[in-house]
């Protein structure tokens, strides 16, 4: 195991950060380590807002379902799914523009979660400790407005980055032969039964705090419900109309 | 910059290879480092094919847009958001599962986007090139059925992995400041114009042949039909039907 690989493979979300800030240095050295992703066609559909002012952060705080650290965290940054600059711009050559594509809803939440991604690998390279905040999406309307997000820019998702203050365990995951699968779909199901198992035991000892769950219960109050059902006609509003 | 960022910075996609496979212990080592990756609520939405069949790599190229990599490559793999297994595992603990959200196609698309950027990473970091291919959903409907993909799982894209063949220049990327925004949304149309000069000047010099264009320029085909105008219909008929 290679050191890079090392390093991916003990990422654990870090929610507990020191004091000492994230200097400005080196969060655009985290920012263009990011962009050197792939990105679709060049396209690069993303921006990036760095939250600066404390007001908004401890809003986006209680917006996100009142996760503390998006106030607490060194610095704490809103990835946004930018088709704007892209259209625009193709615009300006005179060209006549198509939007609110379905397709294009994908490229721009994929080609943002590749950056952010490389960003996250970047940051722990670093000794920096991140969490991402799909929770951006409880209220995507409202924190839209907060950051003056203009139509055909969507919130994806928030991260925390920090200096950790805590040193919480690795979490297990899948067995790779439940991901990876050969020329087609197989079922995976018993799979799933050994890792509810592992995942129980895990709870149980992990260092967090003892928890009597599995991966499958866990999952329910994700699937019982409408998942954020709001997040379709806020789409559609910002111009993403899924056509 | 650490090596580990200047790994990342050293990204450009690869897409000839040498002759020399990718072994299945790798492969494994790869995705289990992918798999490290953070995944909403635990949720690991994806699955990826490693395509194997010749037959299948040679259709899959060709339906991809005629890229021949697909088929020529070490290892071509296909990342797909997955929704069937976390909602029967949840379903199996009896929940009455919803599915069909919009936020279902944007958990599982991130998810995936993710993984599949850490195993990116760690192919790199051993040496490997890697070229994603979104050409999968150029006809998405007939790789699922080479595939067997069932319900509730979309092909995202794919990637092919190898030795690098080549050495191709790395691509620039906008100006951090037009990514990495304070606070709020803030135009950025003078550094596009600053970076249409600078992709231009890229474009006359780089060692695979000069070509009289820039970023914006670049753009115009993608924005000035309807892209891939399937999706929509591809994605409902999938399951994920932007409820």
């Amino acid at each position: 195991m290679n050191p890079t690989i090392e390093l991916l493979k003990s990422h654990r979300s870090i929610r507990k950060f020191t004091d000492q800030p994230v200097s400005r240095e080196l969060l655009e050295e985290l920012v263009s380590a990011g962009q050197a992703a792939a990105t679709s066609s060049h396209v690069q559909a993303y921006s990036i807002i760095h939250v600066k002012k404390p007001d908004n952060r401890e809003a986006i705080a209680e917006l996100a379902g009142g996760q503390r650290y998006v106030a607490t965290c060194g610095a704490f940054l809103v990835f946004c799914a930018d088709m704007k600059r892209p259209t625009e711009a193709a615009e300006r050559t005179g060209a006549r523009v198509v939007r609110g594509m379905t397709e294009q809803l994908l490229v721009a939440s994929v080609d943002t979660a590749l950056m952010a991604q490389n960003m996250a690998v970047a940051a722990e390279s670093e000794g920096l400790g991140i969490c991402y905040i799909g929770g951006i999406r409880n209220n995507p309307q409202q924190i839209s407005d907060l950051l003056g997000l203009p139509e055909h820019v969507y919130p994806v998702f928030g991260m925390c980055l920090g200096y950790p203050a805590h040193d919480p365990d690795v979490k297990p995951r899948l067995p790779v032969e439940a991901i990876l699968k050969e020329d087609s779909y197989q079922d995976d199901s018993e799979l799933v039964a050994v890792f509810d198992d592992a995942m129980h035991a895990y709870y149980q000892s992990r260092r967090g705090g003892p928890k009597d769950s599995n991966w499958s219960q866990n999952l329910t109050p994700l699937f019982d419900t409408k998942l954020r059902p709001h997040m379709r006609d806020f789409l559609v509003k910002r111009g993403f109309e899924m056509k």
